[in-house]
């Protein structure tokens, strides 16, 4: 074991090989990456230049691609299938999962897709349809089809016979299904079970109450909540009928909950979750772009209301530089309880049975750090400037903003839910041009009143 | 199955119990809570006001008290372990797990802490004391000691027979270890690989390779990528010398994978990211404050810059309006690439061997975002003022806080991961600050210049 971190490791090795790269050392490229897992070649591919992943791509053993493919990002994937050619992916595909397969068919262009698909065997095939004829982020769009199925009559020892001649199992097998002649779901049984059950006795005598089978039309995010309630390993898929369809594992259930959690904040500062950190100057300009446009109007709105005051800074320049004050202070605010909103509603904890109590908890968090920065910020100013009633109307803004933004930071994420809109996308912006807006009325609008 | 989601059956439920425990209706509460699984227990006490918790902790079955403590956070869980008399809490502590256990007993004042210890059988205790003596957050801290082992040389109709003796087998069990006479560990071998293979063959020739054991050591970082390099279910944790001390679970891990993601989020808005939605307001207003005061200063920063600039605004006020345009921009961009730079970090992707292709890559994206935005604004400035002048002097602005945004967004949070900071929890206030003050200077600073 290594006295260094994983993550050192990993950079010592990811400079060798862009190094070697660099050199044009393509023998020795190939072989640093020859005995490397499908988990550390895809890490390669994520953390190099977009331009040198087609490159590494040529040097990694084929027999490895579909595994690799199976662990690359979204967008990171997208770049490496446009660069192969249709007979090339079908070779890949075949060694595939169904599940990583159905993703990787579903982010192809038709033409390359129907020579792929055709170029399957007929139950190969068959499965994959199945697979994609489910929405992407459903329990069928991440559903394996490799299920071992037992008959609930047969006996412990019929079923060891049976695994013996089948000499191995899926991978991640923890359980068994128990379906009836007609392929319908009637319950599961683990392989604890059968290793210390006595030989005679029966299938059906063993089915595990705790695990229920899954609908296929079932959300992702539902899926990873039963498996983290219940603990599973796997859990069983199955259609409106009860037709058992094919199985989930541990394994895209875990990618599943990293996404939820890198979603929120990636979504927060206006960035696809699917983001690739070495993608192009230009199409990152791009995707960029859009988020500062929206941003941009809202500090527009920041300037048109400071603009309605104009005429009180050619008097009163400290006003000006002090303006800057009382908005920030309520972003930053607003934004601390947006986060914790965000993530109270990705875990399940925040929606509308307990939004009352939270408004009410937020809104007094608000005013009592109001309280607390509004007297801090009164008495510096009222000493630097010698200027009670500024110092005066600095806090009562302060105060305002605080309590708004405490209420903001609660309602407007439950709203933009309630519409469907994500509040981690939409919630930032909203919330910074309501404590703009309100902060900067309330000093400048409070000063015109008192000061003029 | 029903019809709404999870997360709409969960608020349900949970307005059904909050509602049933206002009208003290403690009976009923006591049923509605009876038949569910420790985790949607858990739910309910982490989404329920903290002054409600203590009751609704009465509740609820005491044997369930144990599984519920292991699934709450650690803020809710130290909340409830306040309320609970010590005598209770060792009882509690019998049935769990040595992980969860020695998580829990970390968080207890020390004469509590000692008075479970002693009430436990010695066993238990020195399994408990085995867990203590690594830190929390690695292999050892999170390792479970009830692993099942076998000696090389058996059969495995040996080990069937055994299996049966035992009659069950610990949770999650994916694999035995094989240990020599000395506790040595020799490798693992799978469930799957005993139930496919003929009665007569030795355990030795089944070690699957692929499972390589952990240093207790290790960081919890580590044992998830791991994990995740591998698709591990379970692995083996040893000591220095080799020997077997316990094993590691997917749930634990998993766990770690969420806390994680969600830190990074949490630690942006200046948040613990066990922080606890719903904990009393004084509570929440003093763990807020700290995070607000570091960002007074940062804003009172911006003013002190712009105050060198108090005299201009006497002669053009219209420079005090637009003067939060150029900072505001920089700062959502300088997060954008800091967000994006805090998630390649904690996946690995990005580091020292790649961080100067980065540090140009986003350089390249504020200067070419910095052109589009400042040709955008310079035009509605010239348009609306009919001041050309004014309006290259806010694109030259925007255009050199843009490029500083990329440069600082990248930068900081290398150079605060070097030095051991967490980037996530300092690097969007320095970031601030960077765009803040270059952003005025850049305006007001060109503006003086040029304009007076």
């Amino acid at each position: 074991m290594p006295e260094i971190t994983e993550q050192e490791y990993n950079q010592q090795r990811l400079q060798q090989v862009n190094e070697a790269l660099g050199s044009g050392m393509f023998v020795y490229v190939r072989k640093l990456l020859q005995h490397m897992p499908a988990f550390d070649l895809a890490l390669i591919l994520e953390s190099s230049p977009a331009k040198s992943r087609p490159v590494l791509w040529q040097l990694i053993d084929p027999d490895f691609h579909g595994e690799v493919l199976e662990e690359l990002s979204e967008e990171v994937r997208k770049g490496i299938l446009k660069s192969m050619r249709p007979e090339k992916l079908a070779a890949v595909a075949e060694g595939m999962d169904v599940d990583d397969l159905a993703e990787v068919l579903r982010t192809l262009p038709d033409s390359v897709y129907k020579e792929v698909l055709n170029s399957m065997d007929s139950q190969d095939r068959s499965r994959v349809e199945t697979a994609l004829s489910y929405e992407e982020d459903t329990a069928g769009g991440i559903m394996n089809t490799d299920t071992i199925t037992l008959r609930p009559d047969v006996s412990v020892d019929v079923v060891l016979r049976y695994l013996r001649l089948k000499g191995e199992l899926p991978e991640s097998t923890d359980s068994f299904y128990v379906v009836d002649r007609n392929n319908h779901f009637i319950g599961a049984v683990s392989l604890a079970a059968i290793v210390t059950a006595k030989p005679e006795i029966i299938v059906s005598t063993l089915i595990d109450d705790d695990v229920e089978a899954v609908l296929a039309e079932l959300t992702e995010q539902d899926v990873a909540q039963l498996f983290e309630r219940h603990d599973w390993l796997s859990a069983p898929v199955i259609d409106q009928k009860g037709h058992l369809l094919g199985r989930i594992t541990i394994d895209d259930v875990i990618d599943v909950i990293r996404e939820e959690a890198e979603h929120s904040m990636m979504s927060m500062a206006g960035l696809d979750d699917e983001a690739d950190t070495f993608a192009p100057v230009l199409k990152s300009t791009k995707q960029r772009s859009l988020w500062l446009g929206v941003n941009l109007i809202t500090a527009l709105m920041a300037v048109a209301v400071t603009s309605m005051f104009e005429g009180i800074f050619a008097q009163l320049a400290i006003l000006a530089v002090l303006n800057s004050l009382v908005p920030s202070m309520g972003g930053v605010a607003g934004n601390q309880t947006l986060t914790l909103v965000i993530r109270g509603i990705a875990l399940g904890h925040v929606g509308e049975s307990n939004a009352k109590a939270l408004l009410y908890k937020e809104a007094a968090i608000g005013f009592l750090n109001g309280i607390i920065w509004a007297v801090l910020i009164a008495s510096v100013v009222a000493i630097w400037k010698q200027d009670l009633m500024l110092g005066g109307i600095i806090a009562f803004a302060m105060l305002m903003n605080m309590t708004a933004a405490g209420l903001a930071g609660v309602g407007i994420p439950l709203i933009l839910k309630k519409m469907n809109i994500d509040p981690a996308l939409a919630g930032s912006v909203i919330i910074t041009t309501v404590t703009d807006v309100v902060g900067i009325f309330a000093f400048l609008g409070t000063a015109t009143l008192l000061l003029t």
